[in-house]
């Protein structure tokens, strides 16, 4: 597809600085793109690269602009700006709806209008797949599951029994929606397995990663709200509920019933433990195990970055004789203060 | 299903407080329960959801029947109670036996009665499959596999050739036992893979979470022993052995050669090393890197809990000095001992 | 297979202390070995082990070869020569050519001699599949997928659109190689997904564990060079570049655009943030996060090792006060100069 700088600018209201009649056919980065391709400046570590870019337009702030080799859209917010445009020059991948000869579809199940069933996927009984969805190749889709418009899940994805899931979601590959939360009860002979019979509801525009799992919840419901997004192999508990557009990296667990606001970010591998309660607009920091409460918004984190071994070790040592050395510091006060 | 009161205190051995008459049909929450709910009282941080229930009866401790608006059924140990309960009142999904069309399964396997293949399953070649196993949709099972009764795999899961499963187990969807330990040599063009040529023993009543993996034994076999509870995403290296009864929480990570002693709790996101003996009755917090062994029962921990980032810096920088602080004390002293 | 121990040390470059005759016929841990057996000594923590072996054998280091009670095959890395010799003994599976019938292969794919497609495998539009390539039961290959000869795909793998793999590469249950980057533009109304437009590229001879996730690039490729050993669950984010011959351990996670060397090694848990460069011959403790570029070769790690609960809690306690520590140390100097 190419699209000239003209039609970008006005369809995206960005300023152009340059030939509206210039045309672009894809997206490329700074360092690598061809004449045909607009790039984007968000970073600016990258500024070097854009003093010697090749590509036919850059998305960048009005500011640097005097640096830009190429034609320029001016953009408040280049990536944005990109992302918006990066989807118009390159839409996914196109499927024609139709029920592959090799899936299994339940009698009882609906399939609304436009829905795409790939290879070998299974479909459970009085299932509802909305409008235009995708269900991929290798999918399973347990009993009474309720799948909204456009959704598409995209390889492998398991989604259990009586979860329902909203619009424009994406589902990647290997992620397990509604398994069952981690409940066990002590019994004299050992654990005993504690039902769980909630299950998981998934608001509209959420994005889960590649072998992420979100367990159902023990008796209420595990809620995802809307616009969130989660990252691949994040671990979400029984009753989780996360806020809307909250977005999570990679390998982050959240414990069970605990609760997180609106707009939060976490950086990879941090952790939550249970039963607690994080407000709106928080950040936690890669690695992070969060034990409390949050009720101010801010950014929180607990995490020692790397050293040379020998030096790390060092310290640990010196961390193990803390406590003497408070009690030389003490004991030295008080010679101090005979005198 | 609906159930007296009478009944369930007969069934389970517990006393009641109130109407044996009364009948229950599922269970609830207490902040949520209808009125012909059962719901329980076990954690003292929803005392105030107790006073306010809806619920027909409320199984609780007997130092808290007088708190109970409801009829009370009393146990020493509440959650345990209601375990059992919810089991009898939400039997799990019931699955009539027979192979489904679109599976795959080997002539040489054996299917014993009442065994439920599901739709786009593979079974290889050589695999017995006890009564009433639950083959469940797109689960591949390698050759010569062997399940005892009533173990169900339920979605997407994997178990690799010569895997031995017990009775009654549960494993969830995306969960894969018996792939490779990571068993590398260095060699002069880069490493050599050490074949694997153990396989993956896991006892009776033991379950195990989405995503799981447990890695076959280079040489002999990784051993999961009854009633071991796995949890979501935690991985577990070659010729590892976990002790009956033990139950690990999700994203933690056990590395080879490791032995974990029966009862233990390992809380999310911990890591073992290798080679190292973990002793019965062992705790281990989150977030926790075990590196020794532990040879006496206890909780062991070691990890930061998250603070304000500009807190957390100063503490960091702090840390790094304190080899300095180490030696200012120490001049101190020379100093105090001089007079 | 029966081998003579004359015939294993003339291909292997082996000397040997015994008799050239004997033949074994797998191998063995040095406790429990069979008398056909070979076995291998390598952790001076076995010590008592190798003086008590039944094995036929045993491959070790030539100054130990006066405590060995077998046959000894001399070698200057035992566990190299082990892993050749295994190999030998326990070749993989065989596997015969051919498409199962209820796998689903485009018929716009190329699959060269050899190939076999197992059971509900799923073979997408113009994808070609080299010579030998085994794709394991429940796998899917999205469209233009280009795998080199004698790869296997072992089961429920999911490979996504455009990713090329190459030649002798094992890729383990449950991986998914491909999805989309994780990557978002906060709009006015919430996250706007940035499209992912780049791929996977997998050099020859890598491995890839199970459950793991490599993501597609954003614009350029996420490369994985020739020889590279991944573990079970680590997550490669969008761009990130691993050079040859490292080996990273399960549950690492690689955050996007960062560059990691040539012949690293990551142990388990650890997490490195995006945009940073990792120098070759690196290696990194367990639970380590890494945060900045490293560009000396060495061995670099922070984590605490896990202790008794209530040492530790103290020591967390200490180091919340060391900042009123080392004000009372230097109110003490200002107390010894006024002097």
């Amino acid at each position: 597809m190419a699209v000239s700088l003209g039609e970008l600018a006005g369809r995206f209201g960005l300023e152009l600085e340059g030939d509206p009649a210039t045309t672009v056919r894809r997206v490329g980065t700074l360092a690598h793109a061809e004449p045909d391709a607009i790039s984007f400046f968000a970073n600016p570590a990258y500024r070097g690269q854009l003093a010697n870019t090749r590509a036919a337009a850059v998305i960048l702030k009005p500011e640097h602009s005097k640096d830009c080799p190429a034609d320029a859209l001016l953009a408040k917010d280049p990536y944005l700006a990109y992302a918006n445009i990066a989807a118009m020059l390159h839409p996914p991948l196109a499927y024609s709806p139709g029920v592959d000869a090799s899936s299994s579809v339940a009698t009882s199940a609906t399939l609304a209008e436009g829905v795409h069933v790939a290879a070998n996927a299974t479909v459970g009984a009085n299932c509802q797949i909305g409008e235009r969805c995708y269900i991929g190749a290798g999918s399973v889709l347990g009993e009474n599951v309720v799948i909204g418009d456009d959704t598409r899940l995209l390889a492998n994805c398991t989604i259990m029994h009586d979860v329902v899931i909203g619009k424009r979601c994406i589902i990647h590959p290997g992620a397990v929606v509604g398994a069952d939360g981690f409940g066990n009860a002590q019994g004299p002979a050992g654990w005993v397995k504690v039902p769980q019979l909630g299950s998981v509801r998934i608001g509209d525009d959420v994005e889960i990663g590649a072998n992420t799992t979100i367990d159902r919840g023990a008796i209420e419901d595990t809620v995802i709200e809307d616009g969130v997004r989660l990252d691949n192999l994040i671990q979400i508990a029984h009753n989780v509920r996360i806020g809307a557009h909250t977005a999570i990296a990679s390998q982050t667990g959240i414990s069970g019933s605990t609760t997180i606001g609106k707009r939060c970010m976490l950086a990879g591998q941090s952790g939550l433990v249970g039963h607690i309660t994080i407000c709106d607009d928080v950040v936690i920091g890669g690695a992070t195990m969060v034990t409390k409460n949050i009720s101010e918004p801010g950014f929180y984190t607990a995490s020692f970055p790397a050293e040379r071994d020998r030096d790390w070790k060092r310290r640990v040592a010196r961390f193990r004789r803390l406590e003497d050395l408070a009690n030389r510091v003490a004991q030295l006060e008080k010679g101090t203060q005979k005198k």
